[in-house]
């Protein structure tokens, strides 16, 4: 397990290079805000082991990651049911989103892109009295400390402000009676969650029952089935990374899942899961410097799915 | 090890209920004559076990299966440099091959697409003198047995006489000059490498290799570079299934790669290949018992890579 | 000019063999009220005389053809700058529409796909302190009679409570900067425009400007100029039967506009104005009816465009 | 008539300021050839009056213009069979042919893309033992003069040498079975029907049936009856102009069609026929000189179909 603490030191040292590369989302002035520079890297073990580098207990805004969270939440109540909504595909390219949404009647290719994400969403507001709170007591639930996670009101008003995409797709949705709740309460539930701010500690300790067949270690509370885990982790594989999914795959071979903020999570199923966070984008809207740690990470260790 | 043949065992039992399901293919005469009622499996270990059920020795048409070879053939050669004219991102939906094609000016998604296959197979005639024996030649010398490997002509010959639309495909892409051989000759071979006659157990033999960081466990000749390997295994996750490779890595959680005659290929990396054949298909153009004997597989034997 | 009414007489007999035909719009409740044995037409020509047959004088829901009058005040104001924001072409087939506009960074194809109407009805708030008014006051202007124009509050509003596409389409555009006023202002007005209720005499009144060169014959009052009316005309015939408007074209050979009322206007410049009305609408959403009766119109009296 | 002689006058001074402007076609090297500051024009009318000005007898290759001959061939002997298998509407942008022949199962939006063209040229196989002889003949007997209508066969080479598209669009109709003949035989024909040498005068003449209800004025032959005659200007009107039609429509309100030789001939129904000629086009592949020309003839003459 030295391994780990000395393959982190080697990134360190290598991330140095290109540190600040990319161009910070600024599609919102909240994340405008964030330093390209930054960046923080935290891999924990089933077994409890941490090992971090940078600004690891650093809290940014985690954006498209909590569509884990909230998929997580919904397959475990729904199961197989719920790919009657939302399909389990890649979507391709980006332009295809509204094309195949039309195409499709209103399906969205996946519970990843923004109008699966919606989807997901709207029913937690059939599942829970007050689906926000119950959002954030299950991402407590998965984490070891007891430090509160909460929603960034600044970055989720901020994100409302511009969010007329979301609203065209949401809207779209409801036209194909895909979407049950009212437009405006799901789109608010939706960019608050978006607007968690985590830490990469925080990040890598939630994922850790993807890691485990559906356990929290830290608990012994099963979140997913093994079978519900296993679909979750392909589709990670598949759709996480938007129209880079196939890169990813071919670059870090792991599955995991990104966020406009910078952060990226990944799991290596039975052994650990690993966040990184640097807020400089390639022009996918992937972090730039998090990619290249995760994929010298896997270089480095010769630890891959495949 | 055991393990194996009981579960082979099973899925002989169980595969009673569905056989003869799905449709056979039809769009070629040849491929028309195929019986739906077959099935055959055969797993190979890396330590050379071999274990198989019903016709795992019969020979039937692999066709796209073969762009698992080409393309390994070419990457070897090219490297990284090969992505510079193929994609490695899946292509969303069918329908969209023609349209991305042309809003990315004629360079295909990924190699496992018809596009993409064709543009590896025209790669072929700039590396070989004799490109189609450079294909029987490497195909036979990652089999144990010495039985030869074959194109069938009949097959070729008639996925040709309705070949128009990989025609269309390749015309286009010669239009946007990422065909460099004359379209006839290239299109010639690629119908013949579809035509490719192998059995599940010699299927099974040539996939070892990529279950193996690229060497052939045989006769310890490396094929691919062990990061080659791992990027050729991402792919098939990804890409190998058509529009539904994101429903195969759901259900099977194991790369690997399809082809309308009816088989199916799969690998467990450092510990098996696997391959199914049974000619009646799922509207998506999968054997739909052999997904289903290697949903069973997984599920029996608890084993995935997620 | 006997002759009008002769070929009027004749169309009228013809039409009893398939009045009823077509299928009301049945997608708000509102709508689906209609009669689909219902029908009126109405000649109105240059020099005043006026032929009708059927319920010409019935008011129903003029729907889509309101954009003609939006973008005749919007033209009249903004001249040849208004196609910084719209476009003149076809938008080809029905699917088109979100593509097209995600393509073209937000710009409608052209004033009468909805999404050009609403981009239309949004300059509508930059011109005028209370556009609604202006709009009843502006089509009012325009016709002989003095009974009032008005818009229909509960077809309004039954419009709005299933306008899910509409504001995807307007918060889509707003995403692109090309929308400038609230989105829900906006489809307030446009709802509302297209709720007018009018009769088969005064839309064919309202439409004699465009035979006359931009003039009102009734006031000598010009609302375009006579290069404006040719290119409002051109439009009307490239684009004013959605993705019909060939066929229309083909078969009718008069610049014109439909509406999912079951309305449709049509121009012979320097002739007359012409009005049909039949709710039962063909699978393109123009009324089954009126297409004939105008085709048979322009078939009997060998009059076109061409 | 002096008007038109005056009109063309000033046509001819006022073009001056702008000749030469726009982008000679270079796609293939014989059509590179041309001199950007070409320019004729010439106007015929219905009584045989001939107007010109400029290199009104220079011949050039009539590309595009082409497909208004042989549509007028097949139209005049299938009548409305025609539309079984290629449409009448606009198509819209030019990046949905490939999208919308898949969508719509490989029949092409209207006779004036190429794909439409390649099906109506298709067709001229079933209807004429020589099809080539027949198409030279039948334009021929449209002219006034004896002058012999011939391919350039150096022309048809060239762009047979670069048709890597057009092989795509016709294969890809032959997988849908909306091709009948061979591939190879029907790409031949149509290269050489694109090749075809005229002068503006020549198809100034040869468009008069279109203007005169399908009757040709210098024999009295009928080619169409009326209603085909105006049918066919009515896609002339909404398709003539590849995605400019609009514009076209919009700015000069005849039915016309034009060619990537730099040519375009429209019609006044009733009145004449109108062809000019300079090689510099528009990035749409319009003649920008062309079409600025009759821009000016209908502005000047205040002739306008609307």
């Amino acid at each position: 397990m030295e391994q780990f603490a000395e393959i982190l030191q080697r990134i360190e040292n290598d991330i140095q290079a290109i540190k600040g590369q990319g161009k910070v989302a600024d599609y919102i002035p909240e994340l405008a805000k964030a330093d390209p520079g930054s960046f923080g890297m935290c891999l924990v073990t089933l077994d409890g082991q941490e090992f971090s580098i940078g600004e690891a207990d650093q809290k940014f805004s985690i954006q498209s990651i909590s569509k884990v969270f909230t998929l997580a939440m919904v397959f475990s109540h729904l199961g197989e049911k719920l790919w009657d909504r939302v399909g389990v595909e890649p979507s391709g390219s980006p332009f295809n989103s509204l094309i195949q949404l039309e195409l499709e009647n209103g399906k969205p290719r996946n519970p990843f892109i923004n109008a699966g994400a919606l989807v997901v969403t709207d029913i937690l507001f059939d599942l829970y009295e007050d689906p926000a709170k119950a959002l954030l007591d299950f991402v407590q639930s998965l984490l070891h400390g007891s430090d509160p996670i909460r929603f960034n009101p600044d970055v989720a008003r901020s994100e409302k402000e511009e969010g007329f995409r979301n609203a065209a797709l949401i809207n779209f949705m409801r036209h194909y009676r895909n979407i049950s709740n009212p437009v405006e309460k799901v789109l608010d539930l939706y960019f608050r969650q978006c607007s968690m701010d985590m830490s990469c500690r925080q990040l890598a300790q939630s994922f850790l029952p993807f890691a485990d067949h559906g356990v929290i270690p830290y608990s012994g509370q099963r979140i997913l089935t093994t079978s519900q885990t296993k679909r979750l982790n392909a589709l990670m594989q598949t759709c996480g990374f938007y129209d880079e999914a196939g890169d990813f795959s071919f670059r870090v071979g792991l599955p995991g899942k990104s966020g406009v903020g910078g952060g990226i999570v990944a799991v290596m199923p039975q052994k650990f899961a690993v966040s990184v966070w640097s807020p400089g984008l390639n022009h996918k809207g992937n972090s730039m410097v998090g990619m290249k740690a995760l994929e010298w990470l896997t270089s480095y260790s010769g630890i891959s799915i495949f």
